[in-house]
């Protein structure tokens, strides 16, 4: 697939995916990204150290949560609608954040409506302006009951035939997901990964995020950006997952969506008296004003 | 009111009221807020000028709407709840603020479940370090049907007879509002406003804010600072009354309070086609981080 046809693609911004992009015609390899040096000393410190030990399952990856939301808190104005809330280097700032990371994350709802790319676009990356797929994240997609149907002709196995890209890991509850399903993934590079469903109460079975990172681990993949959409965000935004959530780099636009789309907002909590109280608090906070949106980094305090 | 009763007052932070204060305990005037020239200057240019013409109802006042969220766009965990959400600058930034606006309104579920107190406590505003009114701002309830049933011993009257605020003027629709409430005002030098009710569908009556801000202006205010709560900023924030929005100041707190508090989110907008669209756009905007939150000001794009 030529780079071309990525430039013209109609997908969209806010889930960091490839829209009409008049910005990148002016660089050097055509469909890539630039996002300066002066921008990226403030992304440093919440960024996983380039010294991270190997990764053998043992241990969590460094895990990073990025989103951007209006005002109002929102990812879009519905699952899988265009919504073009942050400005152009919010774009080429989160496809420098991919390119920091060794693998990057969405539930499968963000899969189902995006048909993303998630591969990384910054120039000087694999695929962008350099052979080979250094600096390419391995895209995971949680989907544990086995709803996307994708095939060879969407856009991530495209991206992992041209060269552009890898394909994905699936995360699943299955112990023998569907064949067709499986071959396209063996044939792209990609695969399935088991992990044991939790059994709960009324809600059936689910998945726990800490034996998901495990198992990204056991993979060999030292760090992860955690990218939506907002069930996986607030699902994620609970206390008995703040240990394992390394970092918090939110983008905020100066727009309200409305009522009616998609909402990070994590569970109520409660204090022992059974008061309500606030949900997640970040300290180590910097704000860094960014074009017309600024951005948010910190820690989840635990 | 001897001003050291309200330095021990327990009321909330988040709806600019004035909690437990250290921070007051080492400036001249005990009770007051300093807000340090320093941060004035990112402000000035969303601020009332200083050269507003007189009003005299024939246009609109200078409306400013400001608030505090946390970063799911809530501004308390429930109505009335103490959430202390932004930090103690951001208070006195509040209290600058209504010291640069003849009015500061609320609407009457904000007067209900706060006894706030609607004054200015800016070292050297009238009652704090100086002798007289200058600086303090009019207090404005919106209370269509009468239902804030107050007292003589509610803090704003208290505070309006220590000469440390002033008496509010409540807007209803009512032609003959309640004779002992009326006389709690006179005495206060507060009084009844009245609006006429739009009639509308299915709702019933309900006010219209341009008429709200006209009979304002008619009383001579210039400048209007709206804080809340959630349903008056909701109301306000929909197309209609965009061109009557003079500024927009909103903090943000690190923090995500968690789904079911008090939220600000506009009603949804459509395009011609039917499809959703952002509802509230910022233009001129500017970030300004300010300890651990953010405070964006910036103008309603009509």
């Amino acid at each position: 697939m030529p780079a071309e046809s990525i430039v013209g693609d109609t997908s969209q911004f806010l889930h960091f995916d490839e829209g009409p992009d008049t910005f990148s015609m002016t660089l050097p390899t055509r469909g890539s990204l630039h996002f300066p040096a002066e921008h990226r000393s403030f992304l440093e410190p919440h960024l996983p150290p380039s010294d991270l030990s190997p990764a053998d399952g043992s241990s969590f990856p460094f895990t990073t949560i990025t989103y951007a939301s209006s005002l109002d808190s929102q990812l879009a104005l519905s699952p899988g609608a265009p919504t073009q809330l942050s400005g152009p280097q919010s774009k080429a700032m989160t496809h420098y954040l991919r390119s920091r990371h060794d693998a990057i994350l969405i539930g499968v709802g963000t899969a189902i409506a995006d048909n993303p790319s998630l591969n990384c676009r910054i120039e000087g990356v694999g695929g962008y302006g350099v052979k080979g797929l250094e600096g390419q994240p391995r895209p995971i997609v949680v989907d544990p009951a086995g709803r996307w149907d994708f095939t060879a002709g969407h856009k991530i196995f495209q991206l992992a035939r041209s060269g552009q890209g890898r394909a994905p890991y699936i995360i699943t509850s299955s112990k023998a997901p569907a064949a067709d399903k499986t071959a396209i993934l063996r044939e792209a590079g990609g695969k399935f990964i088991t992990v044991d469903a939790q059994t709960t109460g009324a809600n059936g079975q689910k998945l726990d995020w800490k034996d998901i990172l495990k198992a990204l681990s056991a993979e060999g993949l030292r760090s992860v950006m955690i990218e939506g959409g907002g069930a996986v965000i607030n699902s994620l935004l609970q206390p008995e997952y703040f240990p394992v959530i390394s970092s918090m780099i939110v983008t905020i636009a100066p727009t309200w969506l409305g009522v009616g789309g998609v909402v990070v907002s994590p569970p109520r909590r409660f204090e022992h008296e059974g008061k309500p109280m606030a949900a997640v608090r970040l300290e180590h906070v910097k704000w860094h004003p960014f074009g017309d949106d600024v951005v948010l980094c910190g820690k989840v305090k635990v």
